[in-house]
């Protein structure tokens, strides 16, 4: 099905949506995909360790970066910083590997502008009164966060008409193969299938011309 | 994966792409195609049937049907009218079921003016050379007709890029699974999953205001 190289896949999307469980699988279910590590300035959770789910980096560290234009786009949320390191996903990419990032609306539209064939997923639960219900039973967060949470998605709602997809995670396994066969048909755009279509076009000039 | 209504999908592609064999099992493999039956003045092959493979009528026929407005788009190709009767599309989109029609570039390119959610999947062998060893190996056609469907070939070649999709047929089980893919990715955009989007923007927008 791929007649295109590889594709730079942002994955964006409600907190409590289900988007990290959802990369995780795309990961281990299927080998053609890469995935980009950001670079944050927030605390690391319980579980999460350096290198694995974030770069952890201290404020001072970050805006080095930034002044290096070592950052393919880079956004503040909730009043840390979150950054994609720009040397990892040019060297996946000329692999040919799909490289998937997982990021907010603001660095995704960021990305889309510098890269115009950028595929934008958005993932959601089936319904709002799922997301808060999600959001309640992870019991990390306090009130106060949950709330800022679904007043954050309430802004994020209005951005999801400039996604390519809307990912509806509700049967996670379902889920996982539905966002695999969005993936594998973009590769199927007239845009990202130029080198067939032109391949295409001059062999048929070639036979009009009463060549063999 | 589905949370949006019936759509409409145009196929088209060169002549000896195998067209009709890719439609064929995506309706006997799925159960949520309808498949638009053209009228078409060109004389039957072999095997086929009036009302399977097309309507067959005269051209004082297709010619009355025009004037009834009875048609969603129509266009002439080798001396002969093809088109689309609009009756049975409208009834199976109103029910909800994916409705197919194979129609060329020309007829494709009418239907999406009027329809602009319309999908168009573009079916083409993997290369133009073995587009030419599939037409010759049909053996029911004569040299001059091979040539002229190359000839035509070369020209919609040029409309490949204002497709969604293109589609290439070298393994038809894959190209089956794959066209399926695209149709239930194209059932995700934006546009095709307003009920939905609208649907979280009340219930995000309440949340704000402090409901519950």
């Amino acid at each position: 099905m791929k007649h295109s190289k590889g594709i730079l896949i942002v994955i964006s999307g409600f907190s409590g949506a289900g988007k990290g469980t959802l990369v995780k699988r795309l990961l281990s279910d299927y080998d053609n995909y890469a995935l980009s590590i950001s670079m944050t300035t927030r605390a690391p959770r319980n579980s999460e360790k350096d290198g694995v789910e974030y770069f952890f980096v201290t404020k001072e560290e970050f805006e080095k970066t930034i002044e290096e234009g070592g950052l393919l786009e880079h956004a503040c949320y909730c009043g840390n910083y979150y950054g994609t390191p720009k040397k990892y996903v040019e060297e996946q990419l000329a692999l040919g590997r799909d490289v998937i990032l997982e990021i907010d609306v603001q660095g995704a539209l960021q990305i889309r502008e510098k890269f115009d064939d950028t595929l934008l997923l958005f993932v959601t639960p089936p319904s709002a009164a799922e997301l808060k219900t999600r959001l309640e039973g992870r019991q990390t967060e306090s009130a106060e966060v949950i709330a800022n949470r679904l007043s954050r998605a309430n802004e994020e709602s209005g951005w999801m008409k400039e996604y390519d997809f809307i990912v509806v995670n509700d049967d996670l396994d379902e889920c996982v193969v539905n966002t695999n066969s969005m993936i594998e048909a973009a590769h199927c755009t007239p845009i990202r299938s130029s080198a067939l279509i032109n391949n295409l076009q001059e062999e048929l000039k070639g036979f009009s011309k009463g060549d063999n």
